[in-house]
């Protein structure tokens, strides 16, 4: 072999070992998911029903991205898988509720997710309604128990972050904007502020939260959420390419439904070509952010990598 | 005037001037929670709405029975009514948020709520499902702010207690019980472990975070989550009772919906003598709960008594 292929082959190997790693961590978070979620009680019939609905909807696999980004981001400060797999599920729990209450029919009104029924099909209306809430109020009870974190502070904190990345000035408004009778008129600038809010609020949760699981300094806390910005940039932008390009079957839910709804996203607005020069760009600004934490920081930068990348 | 005069007359004053008290605190809660509610910012246009239907949804009016006996609770151990206000703001919050959710067409179907169109009549159904979601969010975000309580293992506990109170063992699974098929079949037993899940759940955790607040010991608990446990099911017998025989205008809201549904409450069970008595005894039960705290807890018992014999 020369030399390039040497490099070909070891770089091949790393994407390879990034993606066990990927694997690795899913099957960690889904398996204390399901711990979690198995500590119900049914006092009179019909009260494992809610229950069901709630593990149908955050059991049904995933790449569990966030949770992954909140543990890689934790990692670099020393802490320990095991230290940050709670918030990390927590995380999880808020991500799965909202997509049970987005694929609502009052909603974008969804019938198929991750290749399979939304919950509403599965359970119905109003247990979907209610298996979303009970996912939300859920993650503040992982957040809030001692089992969590010894120190108080930082589950206050974490309780206090995420309450404020999912609500109603975060993650819920982005989803109102992008509802809106106005988001026909939307422009760029318009698209990537409710994006910021709709899918990059989450995103820059998990990275303030392992900063804050990590006890990072504020210079770290910076870099954290400027590398957390363009990541969720990158993967919404990606995933506008996909529902562009790509097909039901490799994505694993309907495609192209923006377009059918009449809804502007970036790639429409901007077109397939400079979207993917813009995805480059955003590639650079996460690198750029990781630079002051060296080497610790490769997964991370394998992470949006992958998000950049992603073929479903 | 002869004694038994005096006797009536006083207690018609001590009658009046609860009722006074009570409208008073609804004011203080009222007005902090506009407060919460302003602080808002709209990036782009439409991102009012939420805010909006949220503002409409809680800033109603309303007894604010739930924040009463929280700030009375707290009251007990010396806790200020402004130290014990965000708490009680919150617990607010989630109350306001599952009646929003409880009156969506695929759950109850409620058209009308405090006199007014429910908010999914007023501002279209996604948007009171995200107003309902965005609220109950908020809570947390208020119990996880430092302003709450300098002591973040106060702020910690708050959190995980409100989680628990509302969430897939409490509220949550008592509204899935409520909804659940099995519901035709229920008896009193079953009815009366619904109930004490879908209403009691936050009626207890009034009384315990006054406690939390309060740094109460382990018996002054257990004292207060005696009173709050009679104190739900008198409430929400008084609740039956109304819907059984009042009118709907005097309740402000629809009134015999229960029968109409064929959903048996305990009051259509045991009868409305029988249920009568039953509240008589709950009374007894707060009472004797309240006993160790003397005279300190006059208003508890003021309050038990106004939720027991309210006409509305």
């Amino acid at each position: 072999m020369d030399l390039r292929q040497t490099a070909a082959l070891s770089d091949s190997f790393h994407k390879m070992t990034f993606l066990k790693e990927l694997e690795r961590v899913a099957w960690v978070v889904e398996r204390r998911l399901d711990e979690l979620l198995g500590q119900g009680r049914a006092p009179i019939g019909g009260a494992t029903e809610l229950a069901q609905a709630m593990r149908y909807a955050v059991l049904g696999g995933g790449k569990r991205i966030r949770p992954f980004l909140l543990m890689e981001s934790a990692r670099l400060f020393g802490v320990s898988e095991g230290e940050a797999l709670d918030a990390a599920c927590a995380l999880e729990c808020v991500h799965c509720y909202s997509l049970v209450h987005d694929d609502l029919p009052a909603m974008d009104d969804d019938a198929v997710r991750r290749g399979r029924p939304t919950l509403h099909i599965a359970f119905g209306e109003a247990t979907a309604i209610l298996a979303g809430d009970a996912l939300l109020t859920l993650a503040f009870e992982i957040l809030g128990d001692p089992r969590l974190h010894q120190d108080p502070a930082i589950r206050a904190e974490l309780v206090l972050d995420l309450a404020k990345a999912g609500g109603w000035q975060g993650m819920a408004l982005g989803q109102a904007l992008d509802l809106s009778a106005e988001r026909q008129g939307f422009g760029q600038a318009d698209v990537a502020t409710m994006q910021a809010l709709k899918t990059g609020a989450l995103f820059r949760f998990a990275c303030e939260a392992g900063a804050v699981l990590g006890r990072a300094d504020a210079s770290e806390r910076a870099a954290l959420q400027a590398y957390a910005s363009a990541f969720g940039q990158a993967f919404q932008l990606a995933d506008d390419l996909l529902d562009a390009q790509g097909d039901a079957e490799a994505v694993g839910k309907a495609v192209a439904k923006d377009a059918a709804r009449g809804k502007a996203t970036l790639v429409a607005l901007m077109g397939v070509e400079a979207a993917k020069t813009r995805l480059g760009v955003l590639l650079q600004e996460a690198e750029a952010a990781l630079a002051p934490f060296g080497d610790r920081a490769i997964t991370l930068l394998d992470t949006v990598r992958f998000a950049v990348n992603r073929k479903r």
